[in-house]
């Protein structure tokens, strides 16, 4: 191991490897659930050095998990409990290497944390679109080794669709530079899509090249009161059609979830929430001015509701009007924790199918598991609910969680998979899911990631037993 | 090799296994390019009989060519001349499986032709947005195979993009059932993409669940004359501007490609040809109606005369006008072909540096190939150009397509890596391109296709040396 070292420090810098002190910053995950023992946390400067730090590990024998802003959900870049696992932290890969508007890309180092690259686009008076909430801690690299959705997925796609090309360490330390920003190539496999959403266990990500967009002129947010998650497909279809591409975001919260913001955070007023079943949150964003966009969304309120399928709605009049709409929304999470423990969920279900499986798996949980309360919220444009599981109310919640959490996940999980969907739509597989993949994934999905795990990875070093667990 | 045809005619039943008779259908290509010879030809019927045939050709170790419509451009679908290939027609898998409105979805068999599909989702009251020349001929299954791009591109992506779930029959000959309607599935690695643009050498697409887009209230089509090619660009960003994703063509157009249409065609009018270095079609699809497009168009060519980058401009009037507008575009390469040989390219530059890359390019072509002329065109919007090279009048064109297309290649190409480009933008490798695709691409990526290839392909039955060259 100190051979190991040796070749670390003399990769980054002995400043940049680290073994001592406090090092819970890369060793404890997110969400606190699981604090892990590097053998070090080494901090490279440059894809070179991202190499040789590889190449080390490879010829040491000693498994490498990467890392971002660390913010990810799912225990997938934290190191385990071994104290065998060295964490390659990307941070210091920081800089915005090239913006091109004429090609509408901008080609940025792994570490650049997201606000940061929102921020550079907007300077050079462009659009990033990807927005999610960790934004303010979480990297590019990590975004784009999990594949990240967040609000805007409706319109622009997960982090994959907005991404040209990359540049990735593999698992030999060689570099591979594909960071193109060619929006047409047909040179061969397509080897960019295979490191995005690898969860950094078939490569190391350094670089990549990134979509722009035009700032739009005027965005606008919408709030609506629906009276079922049936009109709450169909207000989406409408405003597919009313919209098109100006539909950037498109979100649904059950009363519940909005009872709990006004619970916890009385001085937030939420439109509706005592009457509507569900709410509906929508963005436009315009290419032409505010005006236009408000006659837009007047059209398309107006004909939702000769539809039958709103029944109120609210425009925002100002930005800080609209801000205050994104914020109870976004004030969800955190209301459920000031609630108590639950149990989380990040699935996907085709958007036709969605008020079928809400319908029955509301009515299963509350008769399987007495007591329970659902705080079901999520991007229904993109067929992603966080359909989250409140332990009953006064009860010990600890003492539920740790009993029913399995049991709980299992019952969802079932539905997911009878509606054909997903048991991770956006936050992936880490640790924390992998060893349930095998029973949700085909045998033959599964036999191909496997193939393909060997072919790039053969030692097994780059983030072992995430993703895929141990065959 | 008569076991195998008889496991074959048992798989799928004897009239569909054809070896007598004239197969030239199936064995010569799209542009007459190339004749070869079948072992059979084999049409399935569903997807457990592709699933056999596969399993069949496994076990005799016979090499198997999956083939759509036969348009393709490269040389990729054709069996070669050694008669021990067994081409595995998918043109019977000609369902639509589904169509999903409140998801906006359509799944599909492989075998569909694109025109079909198109039609289907429009009588469904949606759009499938991609449409390429082939389209009356070629299959979906053939567009995901070589990830077909097309003249939608700058709004919709190419094939991949618009791609949420394939089917794909294994080299072991089982079934991959990856079928989802999902827009959020972070559950493991992307087969999907990997599958897509493999060129049938990585396993046999025979479904696929594609998106659909609501349609649009109106269609317009301009018409631009622009002093420059780099004017062109400015165009470009100007139009995302005004139009986000309202812009749904961006084509550009050379002078001397006009002319040949002018002087091919007399039918057709072609506006500005006469004095316009270049003219440019525009197409904005609007969700709202035909007077805001109009309105939308008339101040972004304004905003583009005020800039200079706009010389002349017209708007169609009604649809005949746009249609006569797209046909003049369509009719280059007939034109060309009535002038007579030339040599084809279909390549991808970063949009910022085409200025540059035309300017260089047509210098360097014109000094050392004298009489030579550039017939330049493409989709500017995604970089992609058909910057083709017509003999010089009036000598022996298929001498000079013997002597020089190699050499015309060759600088050509060169001048694309130069410019960080793409040889082949949206037609792909296939058996044509594949001895070149050394030389342009990087080993780190050679290395990493042919570790994929023999993961997914071990006994490399799967169009063998398409794509990538024996090693």
């Amino acid at each position: 191991m100190n051979d190991l070292l040796s070749s670390l420090r003399a990769a980054v810098g002995a400043p940049h490897v680290l073994t001592d002190g406090d090092l819970s910053a890369w060793e404890m995950d997110w969400r606190k659930r699981v604090r892990g023992k590097a053998l070090a946390v080494v901090r490279p400067g440059s894809t070179e050095e991202v190499a040789a730090v590889v190449r080390a590990c490879a010829q040491a024998g000693v498994p490498l998990v990467p890392q971002g802003g660390n913010t990810g959900l799912v225990v997938g870049g934290v190191p385990d409990t071994s104290g065998r696992e060295v964490v390659l932290s990307l941070t210091r890969l920081n800089r915005v290497r090239a913006i091109d508007g004429d090609n509408l890309t901008m080609t940025v180092d792994a570490g650049c944390v997201l606000q940061n690259l929102q921020q550079a686009a907007e300077d050079a008076g462009f659009l990033f679109p990807l927005s999610l909430a960790a934004e303010g801690s979480c990297t590019i690299g990590g975004n784009l080794a999990t594949n990240a959705g967040g609000t805007q997925v409706v319109r622009y796609g997960n982090t994959r669709e907005l991404c040209l090309g990359l540049e990735v360490v593999t698992a030999r330390g060689e570099v591979w530079d594909g960071l193109s920003g060619l929006r047409k190539d047909n040179t061969g496999y397509d080897l960019r899509d295979l490191f995005i959403g690898s969860e950094g266990t078939l490569g190391v990500i350094t670089g990549a090249t990134m979509k722009l967009y035009p700032l739009p002129a005027a965005t606008l947010t919408a709030w609506a009161a629906v009276p079922s998650m049936e009109a709450a497909v169909q207000l989406l279809g409408l405003a597919h059609r009313h919209l098109g591409a100006g539909l950037t975001g498109f979100e649904v919260m059950g009363q519940f979830a909005l009872s709990l913001v006004a619970k916890h955070f009385r001085q937030l007023r939420v439109p509706f929430h005592e009457t509507a079943p569900y709410c509906v949150l929508l963005e436009n964003a315009d290419q032409e001015s505010e005006e236009h966009a408000r006659g837009q969304f007047e059209r398309l309120l107006e004909a939702a509701m000769d539809a039958g399928c709103v029944d109120d709605a609210v425009v925002a009049e100002n930005i800080a009007q609209a801000r205050q709409l994104w914020h109870v929304r976004e004030s969800i999470p955190l209301a459920q924790a000031e609630e108590g423990l639950n149990v989380k969920h990040d699935i996907s279900i085709p958007v036709s199918r969605i008020p079928a499986f809400c319908g029955e798996t509301d009515a299963l949980l509350v008769r399987e598991i007495p007591g329970v309360r659902l705080v079901n919220f999520g991007h229904l444009g993109d067929g992603n609910l966080h359909y989250n599981v409140q332990a009953p109310e006064g009860g010990d919640m600890a003492a539920f969680l740790r009993e029913q959490e399995e049991r709980v996940n299992t019952l969802v999980y079932e539905q997911v998979k009878r509606f054909g969907g997903s048991i991770s739509a956006e936050h992936g597989i880490g640790g924390l899911k992998a060893a349930k993949l095998p029973h949700y994934k085909s045998p033959v999905a599964l036999e191909l990631m496997r193939a393909l795990k060997k072919a790039l990875d053969p030692q097994d070093l780059l983030n072992p037993g995430r993703v895929l667990p141990p065959a």
